[in-house]
Parts: structure tokens; sequence; C-alpha cells
């Protein structure tokens, strides 16, 4: 049984000159495309399934962390059911079960997700409720990309927030080592909850689950778990425009050779809302995952 | 002034689990997407700037070598002309212009670059016309990404050929070691002349440009340096379909999350060309690099 640091993959660390010099900026790009499942998420999920006594793990997504609680529980054994909606893309239904997970798909306009992850609680009492970002197990993996980052001489670093699940694993690895940088989020202006949340001083969910083409960011509010360590240790909330994430996306294509889902290009979008900002300063910018759809990969690389 | 060592970017080396999976091989993807310039040609190109006298050099390319030769030489601190087609993609003559070289923009209707080549010969007799492969300094230089496979446990590695020079570096490094594994080229079936050539036991090459989407490997011919390294110790040529080509760097994009050319997909489309032959082997792809237009990449995933 491999433990958390055996079982992830290093993270990928690039400093692409033509992206450096087009921006006049000192970016450090740190990608998780690479990373199991192609997604930070897998640090997340290996060390839930790992510090959890369950035989059974349920949980819900249609996007990277389902990939990643599959391969985590096939890796270490255990029983895996992911609930989906019904009409998810065929490559993310097929990549969960390519794992060895069962795909548990609902039509969400007959039972939501919430009430479905009830049905099962009830039905297979001795399995666990995984969530994607709202458990210290969750924090605590991600926390090891911080752990990586430490030595780069960063004066700062973006990290997209959906839950805020990576940012706070981010903010307490450097709480951790004693080191003070700038730790800032990145969010799609039209997915702003944890930005109004950090201001109120209180959590404020979206009205309803925003149509960002950050698909990994359609969360309906951060968590109870990730809320305190943000207020605690996030600097700022940039909020990026859905045309600069497309930028983004575009620029690693053409200046960096890397292949990024949308939701992972928020950090570079973030960087392009506000590049002075960042003048004179070195700044890691995380790549959270690579997963998307070549249609639609296709379509942002069209247009512009 | 770097040593080569210290002034190349260490390969990435991948091992995708759903590419794997999906084809039951034992793979393990070496990619030069993240190498300066995006592709192996800087190994090279840095290795002949350090290794000549001359204060200027002179290449012709409307791709990889180019941008590679004009880094090497702003690294270097010398003047460095690219001859490149005047109908070449405009991104890659602003590469080119990027890394502080001159562009010599040619009407090859006119005149043939070769023709070209001569006339700057004679006009700026001290400067030093750098071959893209067809030079031991080449050949040497990229012997450098070899050196970093040797402790991998391969029994085989396939390698893109178009004048050679990747190949030849990877026979004289596995040489010097002693490692004694199985060395195959990957090439466009439309333009195999390699395979014609070390089947005939002589240069024989291709009568006019191919036009394969691989344009890395849109050569005339091996070249007098590469072809008796490659007599010597390249075991096979596995000749391509552009059909493999195409569906290769697919199959990078969607189960490996990497961009590749497309002349960079030809190891894996060798491998989807004769699947069976290396089953139960473990077998190093070499992506020999990343640059490609945004919509010639966007058809690619597009058509299928």
């Amino acid at each position: 049984m491999k433990s958390l640091l055996e079982a992830i993959r290093p993270t990928t660390i690039l400093e692409p000159a033509k992206l450096r010099d087009s921006l006049g900026l000192d970016l450090v790009v740190v990608s998780e495309t690479f990373q199991h499942t192609g997604s930070f998420k897998f640090r997340a999920a290996y060390n839930v399934v790992l510090n959890r006594p369950e035989d059974e793990f349920i949980g819900v997504s249609s996007g990277n962390f389902g990939q990643a609680l599959a391969l985590a529980c096939r890796m270490l054994g255990r029983k895996c059911t992911i609930v989906m909606p019904h009409n998810s893309a065929k490559v993310k239904v097929d990549a969960v079960l390519a794992y060895g997970a069962e795909a548990d798909l609902i039509n969400v306009n007959e039972v939501s997700r919430v009430e479905r992850l009830e049905q099962l609680g009830q039905q297979r009492s001795d399995a666990y409720m995984a969530s994607a970002f709202d458990d210290r197990l969750v924090i605590e993996g991600n926390s090891t990309l911080g752990d990586e980052l430490l030595d780069l001489g960063l004066d700062a670093i973006i990290v997209p927030i959906g839950g805020g699940g990576l940012i706070s694993g981010t903010v307490e690895s450097f709480e951790r080592a004693g080191k003070d940088i700038d730790i800032i989020g990145a969010e799609p202006l039209i997915a702003n909850d944890a930005a109004r949340s950090l201001k109120a001083g209180k959590i404020i969910p979206n009205e309803r689950e925003p149509q960002t083409i950050a698909d990994g960011t359609r969360t309906l509010s951060v968590g109870d778990q990730t809320f305190p360590v943000m207020q605690r240790g996030v600097k700022d909330v940039i909020e990026v425009t859905e045309e600069n994430i497309a930028t983004g996306l575009r620029m690693y294509f053409s200046l960096a050779n890397l292949k990024c889902e949308p939701t992972g290009a928020l950090s570079l979008g973030a960087v392009l809302q506000e590049p002075e900002r960042f003048r004179g300063k070195r700044v890691a910018i995380v790549v959270s995952g690579g997963n998307v759809d070549a249609d639609v990969y296709a379509r942002l690389l069209s247009t512009h």
C-alpha cells in the first residue's frame, strides 16, 4: 500500500520562455495536467481513501474528482460509486467505469444530487460520503502540491478556486513551512461566490450552478472546512472574465505547448486580468487539470 | 556560458495510465514538447553553436530547427540568420524574430533554398552553415536525449525520422553505454526515404518534398553523417499512415493530456501500426516536438 507521497506523481514545473517573454513577467507554470487522472484531485482522493476505514466510497462528480476517487479506490482495493448526471459527457462516464467504479447516473430534473446522496447514504450506511473539497483529508492531500513549491523563491502563487480545496491546501502548506507569500485565488467572474464570501466575511452561495466554461468551478459555494482557511490565508481573489479564461487556454497552447482544461487556465486568466500587479514578481500559476473534451477544446482554439 | 547539459531542459517522462490501459502496452512517453523552443532541436542547435568558433550562423528552416538555432545564438551571443520560404506561417517567422534572429524570406519559386544558401555563403564567408541534421555536432547534441533514457529498463525505443539526426543520436547514446535495445524508426509512409534507403543499403532521396502532415519529416533524404549511424544501429523503420499519425495526436490529447505536433505523434502512430509487435515489452515513444498551428491542431482534433 503506497503512502500518499509514493502514490502521487510530482507536479510538472515549467518556465516557458515564449509565454514569459510575451507578457514580460516572471511566471512559473505549475501543471497538474500529468497527475494521475489528469488533475490535482488525485492528491485529495488518495489521501481520503488511504485514511478512512470504510470499504466503500461514494462521491458526486461529473468531472475530475470522480475519476480521482475511482482510481484511488482501485489502487487501495475499495468499492467506489460515483453519482453523475445522466447527461454527463460519455468520455467522463467511461473514464469512471474504466477505473473500475460504478457510475450511478441520475436524472437531475427528477432527483437532485444531494437527494440521491441521501438515498444512497441510507441504503449503504457503511459507505463514506466523500466530498470533493469540504473535508480535512482533502485539504491535507492537496497541501502536498504546495509542499513541492516551497523552494521556488516565489513572491506569489495564483490558484483556481471552486470549492476552495486546493487553495486551502496551499495556504496550509505555506503556513506549515513558515513562508509568507501572497496566495491569490482565481475565480470566474460569473461564479464569484468565493470573492463575495470573503468580502462579506461569511459564506454566500451562488443562487444556481454558474455556467462558466471553467466547469471545475461550478460549485454552489465554498465549504465549511475550506472557508476559514481561506479567510486566514488568501490575500485576494481575482475575478476572471470568460474571455480571459479562454485566452489563457489559447496562450498555454501557443506559447507553452500545454494542453489544459478551461478551469486550469483560470490562474493565467487572472494574470491577464491584472498584469501590472505582478510586474517584477516571481509568480507561480497553478494549472489544476487538463481534462477537456476535444470538441470543446477545438472550438476554444478556433474562436479568436 | 552554460555547458550543453546546463542549457537543455531535461526531457519529460510520462507513463499515462489511460493511454497504456487503452492499448494494453507498457508505454513510456518521452516528450520534448517542453524543451526550450518546444522541440528536441534545441539540443543539437546549442551544441553546434557552443562548439563552433564562428560569429554568425545561417540555417534553413521553416520550423523547429530555425527557432532552436535562433535561441542558441541568442544565448551564446552570436548572430543568426534563418532562411525561410516567404509563405511560411507567420507564427514561425515571428518566433525566429522573437529570438533575435534575422529571417531571410525567399520566394522558393524564384530561388531554391540550396541556391539561397550558396548566395549567402558567398556574401558572408565567415558564417557557419548549420545543417539541421547532417552534422556530427547535431548528432552529438541529440545524443543527450538518449542519455536520459538509459536507466528506464527499456526493451525498445521508437524515434521519429526526418533527416535522421535524432535517431542517430539515440543510437550513439546507447552504443556508448553498451546497452543493446531495439532502436526503431517511425517515418511517414508517404515520406519513407529512410526505410527505402536502409533496405537498399544506400541513400535514396524522395523525388520531391513529401506533403505529409508530419511536417518535421519533409526532408528530401537522410544525411551522409546520419545514414551510416542508422545502418549500424537502427533495427527497423515502421512506415506510418497519415491516419495513424493523426490518431496518435488525438490519443495524446485525450488519453495523456499531451499537446504535440503531428511529427511528434509519429512514434505512437508506429505503435498503432504494429501493436502486437510491442506486446509484453517496455517501449519508449519519443515525442519530438509540440509546435503546431492552432487551426491545424483544431482541425485534426475535429476530424474523427
